[in-house]
């Protein structure tokens, strides 16, 4: 079950969702669970015929199913077109959430020349920069840290240690998760054989910034390095997981996914709707196209085309990938049965011989 | 040389460990160090006949050794069960760390409606919010966080920068490393493809906690996300490394290790005692058995049973992966080998024929 | 375009990098730029062949470029022999960025016992414990942390939410970026059988210390664990991207760079000047030599001499590895063909014997 929340009637939970009720609308309904884990007064959802043998032995109340699925004995159904949707959405309704109240609290740093939107919330331990903004409605935690000219839409949520470097650019309804950092400086060195005090790397000023567009979700401890020029870009509506690496002058497209751990280098471009699965590594100055997939640990060293499937490291066709790491199990085999083959090919060309 | 110490005699140490001492128990030792890097006055010790020689050659005034070690010319020993934990202890007991006095001090943000306890000590510049509880003799250094309704048991530290989101649950003697961040939302989303303002990613509200058993730690930047619904789970005596990543309702069981930059994907189960390597992925919703044992970088994509030891990506038996991996390197040539194979099998078949 | 900078004459650029200039001095520069996104007012610069169509088509008012290459119609060049080197100079003289003034703000956390030089800054929302020290001219952002008796030296930048933790010693001119992590507790347990609540990791206390040398720069959430007894050790001039690991008493050498997401696990030694691509592993207790470069998402399970250049998971020599990685996509093919081979050679002895 979800936690404390008020119980609500199954007939407006069918209607939320726009989804067309078997059963009695007067039931009443606690929360929300999965198949296995749900019990009497829970809804849950069944969208994938995998889960069949949980549907069929579910103790929930009430269960969100697709347009076809048939009435069931003893079960209330809500049918709708996307369950796994619906559930989410019923989820959001129960969920209690509240947004601290407005207001500046005492022992938050704010800088007299920011800009705090009235009904922004500013936390103990907090700090705005000089020339920073902050829109309406957003919550800054403790730690939380808006740079020099920074700027913050509305409807953010900035959880506790998350650092905004100066002048980047966060839009609206971004939640960036606890310890991200954005906006530091990308990792770019120029070797000077002869500096003042020997050989070193020159240190590339990193003078552009990041740019994150609206609806964006970003993990704890995940990385967005600014621009050496210009920007770094995260699209609309693109998400990202948690200790996630993009390197300086990155552009994210929107609706992409990219999952803990995967690292995008320096200048790569990512295009709309993909996934980089977990782990996932992707070279410098190259693009991944629109709605293209990338499976976990894989490393891309070379352009992916729209729409394309692909995994290994280096990546290459998910088909070819899966058949050749079956084979790879079979190596040591492969090794034995090869050298096998030669000594009786050599045996046969020699008695051909003699 | 540990940090600066009171010496201490050898029969003392030797009593500390339970070992058996051949040598001077008045000698006056000032700390401990490896084999390679003790000098005299130092304790060092020989758990692996790997280190023979640097054993022979350690210029150390005793060593810790296993309880079959024969006695030795002109240097002391301890005989033990465990040359490395005896080792351990007797850091520990030459370890001067002294916890600060307890209190909330000046410049901490503690919530009236918090409960900490007289003997925790709160930092400078750490956040405890409402209806959180801290437990006796814990400690919470400066940008340490504890959210609405979380809890802390005793003895815990909270170094600088840690988050401990909302609700979520800490045993007790739990260190959580500095920025490490417990109870960030999993990472789940539902497509939308017609929402309000076109397609988007819909945030599914992550509704649950993260609970974090007894004797627990977590290592610095590591991330343990909480449960759409319901827990994720780090059970008693477990160690995560820095970097780590834990998806939404992983549950790890007790007295499990895992390295650095390893990742655990939504709904997986590791069980007790195993050792995940570091740079490992595990993908969601597997179980990787009691006591299994994962090899560094490796992939592991289907369950691994109690006990097994898998290694590559994906992941596979051990043995297989050493021939494997040795064969890989081979590939080259077994290329060009099956090329000439073919080359004379075709001539063998055409003088047949002709 | 960079930020907002004063404009400069071509002339006193061409001065400050010690180039050769062909075009007119008196022109007006505004900012800098690549090769493809510069404009009237930019200059950018032209360093690798690679880039020549990108050269031919910029709209770049003036080009730094090499030595030898030809002057150019229409457009100002600026020959020095690191085009790259001269355009990361000019960089830094557009680059407007002041310290903050020096100083002690209002909701710092200094210990009365700690030392901070007058000409230090710390910002609201940083701590200094007792018996720290910080050099001159550097900068404490918000929630930056120096624990006891830890030592900052002159002209660093610590940036929000940094840790460096008690005893740990950081020289002059390093920049630690947001959320790293320096000194936190090496990885280090020994396994208790026979625990007093039954088994258990026992935990080696970690009281060595990190010294990071001058010139050093640390990436956004890079994790370097303090060593068992002794030192884990940054060498001078040292770059580390963002989210690095460096376990318990590794040792790196100057002048080395590691990409983002690679870790080096306890004890290891990186030489000088060595690169680690992203998300590289390298097991303890090794060493990779000076000057050694070891493709992005290797893992280093071995010795790798000075100058070699290795990739691949376990790593061999890069050769052999763009040859096995060629050929991996084949091996379904491979092991289809040696099949077929065996039957053809089945099929030769049978009618050999028949």
């Amino acid at each position: 079950m979800s936690h404390a929340t008020t119980p609500r009637r199954l007939g407006e939970l069918a209607t939320h969702v726009g989804g067309e009720l078997l059963g009695d609308a007067g039931l009443l309904i606690q929360g929300l669970n999965g198949l296995a884990e749900a019990g009497p007064g829970d809804v849950s959802f069944y969208g994938n015929t995998r889960y069949r043998r949980q549907y069929e032995a579910t103790r929930a109340s009430a269960v969100l199913v697709g347009r076809d699925v048939p009435a069931r004995e003893g079960m209330a159904l809500i049918r709708v077109s996307n369950p796994h949707l619906a559930f989410a959405r019923l989820l959001k309704l129960f969920d209690v959430w509240e947004r601290p109240p407005a207001g500046v609290r005492p022992g938050a740093h704010v800088h007299p020349e920011a800009h705090v939107h009235p009904e922004a919330t500013v936390m103990a331990g907090a700090t705005v920069e000089k020339g920073a903004s902050v829109g309406a409605r957003t919550v800054l935690y403790a730690g939380a840290y808006v740079g020099e000219a920074a700027s913050i839409g509305e409807d953010c949520l900035l959880y506790p240690n998350v650092t905004v470097r100066e002048r980047c650019q966060v839009g609206s309804r971004v939640i960036l998760h606890a310890s991200c950092v954005v906006g530091a400086d990308g990792f770019g060195f120029a070797f000077d054989a002869e500096g003042d005090n020997g050989p070193q790397h020159f240190k590339i000023p990193q003078t552009g910034i990041v740019r994150i567009e609206d609806d964006v979700e970003v993990g704890a401890c995940t990385c967005i390095d600014r621009a050496t020029i210009g920007e770094t870009v995260v699209g609309r509506g693109t998400k990202l997981d948690n200790l996630v690496q993009l390197a300086h002058n990155v552009k994210i497209g929107p609706l992409t996914l990219i999952c803990a751990q995967a690292g995008v280098s320096g200048s790569a471009e990512v295009g709309t709707g993909v996934v980089l699965a977990g782990q996932v590594g992707v070279v410098g100055h190259i693009r991944v196209g629109d709605l293209a997939k990338v499976g976990a640990q894989s490393g891309v060293a070379h352009d992916v085309e729209d729409g394309q499937i692909v995994s290994g490291s280096p990546a290459i066709p998910h088909r070819e990938w899966l058949r050749a790491s079956a084979a790879a199990g079979q190596l040591g085999d492969l090794l034995k049965e090869v050298r096998a083959l030669r000594r009786r090919v050599d045996m046969l060309e020699k008695e051909k011989g003699g």
